[in-house]
């Protein structure tokens, strides 16, 4: 199943396929002389060098921000943090003035610097470069500050966060090293928490992805699973998708005949709800093999506390 | 606490900064026309344009491996599934034969491609860019496989794996839809789990982060914290990490006069216990503030189902 693009590419399936390979996400900045002020959501940053400190984007030729990147001499990349799904999603769209009462600091150029970041770079245009429908923009860092905050991750579409890989100690021969620590980690409650979702995953994404759907139509069918139907802000609110990948995946879905679009918004047809429910089996009989082993009554107090988890204030 | 790099570069603190933005990881290979093959990782990926279809990546000028690239008409870029974090230690340290014993299939420009990946992209050479210390790579996607594995990510030094993204139904107005749909994810293991999880950290990173560790170098002190010593493979097989960040996290441990190394390998300096105390300290307290609603022996059955969870087969 190899999609070959030598003779025509088909750049729905390129851009589903760009789209396994998981980044954080950044607020791309900059200002005039005059003071006009832009920010363009981005996942294409990247480091290129540590001497001299060198990072690039690339930018939409198509975009309306583009000719005050292309005036200021200066731009700032704000890496965003997991709780900033707002922002990016405000940036993402065009829109009279982005910066309408958030609060900014001033960098290198007047260009703004979000506050609560993961990172921030203040970067000095150092190349410009053509890169097909977008140019490449290459900064030198003239200023960074690390805010280390949990970072917002966008993987197939979807919003995600990071979740700590497990320490391999099942590879290790059994030592008192690793048994001592093993101990202590068999009642740590957040290291069993990571090391059961990975465990819950792992056998629970191969048969998700055995439907075919991608995790933000996933998402959107099993969101507008209901008798009612959601305008586009509502489901900006209900998924943890960018407006465009909510078009892509309602575009998907609407191919296969899952969803139509109505006056009030965009509604499952009675196939969107079938497949929806092949989802939720799915769902449910992982839930099923997963906690086959255990009571009820253990798995009635194994919800609870989730919630209380969920719920608590800390 | 802003960087300044006008003058001199703290190239340490610049990538420590950079860190913060989460990444897949790639493995890029190529071939010689004799049949001299080499592979990279390397998490520099980045898409560019659809239309050409083009993606980028930089290579260290100083690799081995790059006259290869610079030979080569051709590179392939592998996205890394989760549970190929061998493949990318593997690629990431210099060795005689890289594909020693791991399956591949052929590429354009016989540029070997891994199995079980989450994506792979063929690439003609498209153009290079000088970047400082590293070459970028521009490469025109002729071919690729969109296999939608859960990826591989890197953050802050450390392997990390996706975790789905809450949906924001908080943020709706209480309505039939949501509670409906509330009240069945209020069932849902699954959901449970990645909620809980996502609720535990946002209290618990930020606790985490005071002591101003990062993720990689927090990660090392625990698993040092004993009266054992490792060397670099059993550091490797402990902690989730790369060795040139196991490397990082060790200078920078033994900077603070943490970690001493041994001839037998690292292990932690009496202050370096008392570190690690610290984080286990706040670890302690965080879990006894979540779950301090509940009775000991419901907390005892939470546990004992996650552990189940984690070694079921499913």
């Amino acid at each position: 199943m190899t999609h070959h693009t030598d003779h025509v590419l088909d750049s729905r399936a390129f851009r589903r396929a760009l789209g396994n390979f998981a980044t954080g996400v950044t607020v791309v900045t900059a200002a005039t002389q005059d003071g006009t002020r832009v920010g363009v959501t981005a996942n294409s940053f990247n480091s290129v060098s540590l001497d001299p400190p060198l990072v690039l984007w690339s930018i939409d030729k198509r975009s309306g921000s583009y000719p005050v990147f292309e005036q200021a001499n200066h731009f700032a990349i704000n890496v965003l943090a997991a709780d900033q799904v707002d922002l990016s999603n405000r940036f993402a769209r065009p829109s009279e003035d982005k910066f309408a009462g958030i609060e900014v600091d001033m960098g290198a150029g007047n260009a703004p610097l979000l506050v609560d970041c993961a990172a921030r770079f203040q970067c000095e245009k150092y190349q410009q470069i053509d890169g097909g429908d977008h140019w490449i923009l290459i900064g030198k860092v003239v200023a960074f500050d690390d805010l280390g905050r949990a970072p917002l991750v966008y993987h197939q579409g979807a919003y995600s966060m990071v979740l700590p890989y497990p320490q391999v100690s099942e590879h290790l021969p059994e030592n008192r090293l690793v048994s001592a620590r093993q101990n202590r980690l068999s009642h740590n409650v957040y290291y069993l928490l990571t090391q059961a979702l990975r465990s819950y995953q792992a056998s629970y994404q191969p048969k998700q992805l055995s439907t075919g759907l991608r995790v933000s139509e996933a998402r959107m069918l099993l969101v507008l699973d209901s008798d009612a139907s959601l305008d586009m802000a509502g489901l900006l609110a209900e998924v943890a998708m960018p407006a465009r990948e909510i078009e892509a995946a309602q575009e998907a879905l609407s191919r296969k005949g899952w969803v139509s679009s109505t006056e009030n918004g965009y509604r499952l047809t009675a196939s969107g709800e079938r497949q929806a429910d092949v989802l939720r089996d799915i769902a449910a009989k992982q839930q099923e093999q997963v906690l086959a082993a255990f009571p009820a009554d253990e798995v009635e107090i194994l919800k609870k506390l989730l919630r209380g988890i969920i719920t608590s204030p800390h």
